[in-house]
């Protein structure tokens, strides 16, 4: 499939000068895989449109929906694309045009889809110096910057497409997993801001070894039942022991939101990536659907503001438009 | 495989009153999949007879190769054995002949081999009243004898081969997943006997959440690897952050083995449950030898009494003979 989307795309990029990218949402820790899983989103995400320039190194031109720094070293797509075009020693130049639906602080990989759109998008402009997982730890520098850890578990996603399993950081190393056609996923995004260096402050550095079997028994699980395409053991697998007990108490009507998901037939639910937002995993599009309407009448009640999304499992990552 | 495998059984153990059986050993653990992983060995394993009685209840009524206690309630086939038949409410006898051959406390699943034994030829016996999962229950109740703690993670791959994965213990959830065709295991047992229960005393109760993460991390890259056969990640899986370290240090020669084990080609190597076995897989047998020709040198210059085997994964877990 990549290979032949690759093969017009090759002919398309070749001596372009402009690129206009979608850079999808993904939705980080997936409950049982903290730091280490992630899925990526296939109708929730930005736009960017980025352009080859005379002038050396990177320039963020236009930022629309948001209001983030537009001096490269303080943006996450300025910072991940001038890390790449070091590691190249290139004298290269690119303008940067971001379109911004993703909130930041979302909780569903906003940095990491400017990030990761950044790096995909010159690699293409360049004729493709880098396959596409190389390009993940240039998109990582990104994330260091937006929330002070260097992590993977946006950005793989984003950039290679369905479930991506970061097995190790250090070599880095990332596994793609195809995700059964059918998942869907539900995600709601109460509108309370939830920085990821905040979420992150309030874990505990040790965990008991009785949690952290349960917790490796699950990430097992998962990966099993997504190799299998079975959906139960999927949904038996998406529980977290460790993470979501101390972060769900900072996000309003979790504990409601998950037994509402869970009720109207979820497989699974959980906090996506640090929060605010919180996903539900289902078999089939009605069923998330489904979700998503029964989540809406809580935060309705509850008259808090958010946003949901139904998405099935994007395949790819990031795309050119 | 199996139906057919038990259709043809169906023929054979009807009516019958007496079955012989191999009753595999097993590595636990597999170095990131502490208390959750496990493989079956093809040829190495104990062997029972086991007879109906017109005696209600378990008798063993013998017991060569090891110095095991005969009495029903302190053998772990006959605590196994009556745990079966209570769930049964059964009114049924049985006398177990049991020929070890898998040492006691070699960490290579002795008490689970005589477990998984007497409650699969039991089963055979009674027109298999239970499937072949939902034997391990009973069987985790020897080991809860063996050694203070109903683990499956040997009783489990002894019962159904390949790999098995204990997702969550409560409620129990086993998930079998087909070995690779080339993986074969060498492992060296170093004559000193080591109990499970010492060896678990020394673990910490709790541990960092950074190794932690690395283990989830390399338990989800080993269920890859096996799904798709990829061996090198299988290899690069086979890393313990959590229990080795501190297990090891019981174990004498033990990273000296390890080294001369990956030195010759193994794809991973650790400690086999509890140990003091230590386990190497290997792509292809003859790797798998040429690692056992090299372990043995290295006890040998120690002058260190040891028994080796190079097997492939059992497939299928306790079979009739």
């Amino acid at each position: 499939m990549r290979l032949c989307h690759f093969m017009t795309l090759d002919f398309k990029t070749h001596n372009m000068n402009e690129i206009k990218i979608f850079c999808p949402a993904t939705i980080a820790n997936l409950s049982c895989g903290f730091d280490v899983l992630g899925l990526c989103l296939d109708n929730v995400g930005d736009e960017m449109v980025i352009r080859k320039s005379d002038k050396k190194g990177i320039r963020i031109t236009k930022l629309v929906g948001a209001d983030l720094p537009l001096e490269t070293e303080k943006n996450v797509a300025g910072v991940a694309a001038l890390a790449m075009l070091e590691a190249l020693n290139s004298d290269a130049g690119f303008d940067i045009e971001i379109y911004k639906n993703i909130k930041a602080g979302s909780g569903i990989g906003s940095s990491a889809a400017s990030s990761a759109g950044a790096v995909f998008g010159i690699n293409e402009l360049l004729g493709r110096p880098f396959e596409i997982k190389d390009l993940v730890p240039f998109a990582m520098q990104g994330e260091k910057l937006a929330c002070g850890n260097a992590h993977a578990d946006n950005v793989a996603p984003a950039l290679l497409g369905g479930f991506t399993l970061v097995r190790s950081y250090s070599p880095l190393d990332i596994i793609k997993i195809e995700s059964p056609s059918e998942l869907y996923a539900t995600v709601v995004h109460p509108q309370i801001e939830l920085k990821t260096s905040d979420a992150r402050s309030v874990l505990k550095q040790t965990v008991s070894l009785k949690s952290a079997i349960m917790q490796w028994g699950n990430v097992g699980g998962l990966i099993a039942g997504l190799y299998t395409k079975d959906y139960d053991l999927i949904g038996r697998s998406l529980h977290d022991e460790i993470v979501e007990p101390i972060r769900s108490v900072l996000i309003p009507g979790f504990d409601l939101i998950k037994r509402t998901a869970l009720g109207n037939g979820a497989l699974g639910s959980g906090i996506s990536g640090s929060g605010p937002s919180i996903f539900a995993l289902s078999k089939g599009e009605a069923t998330a659907k489904q979700i998503a309407k029964a989540m809406s009448a809580v935060y309705d009640e509850m008259k808090l503001p958010y946003e949901i999304h139904v998405s099935k499992v994007n395949p790819d990552g990031v795309r050119i438009l």
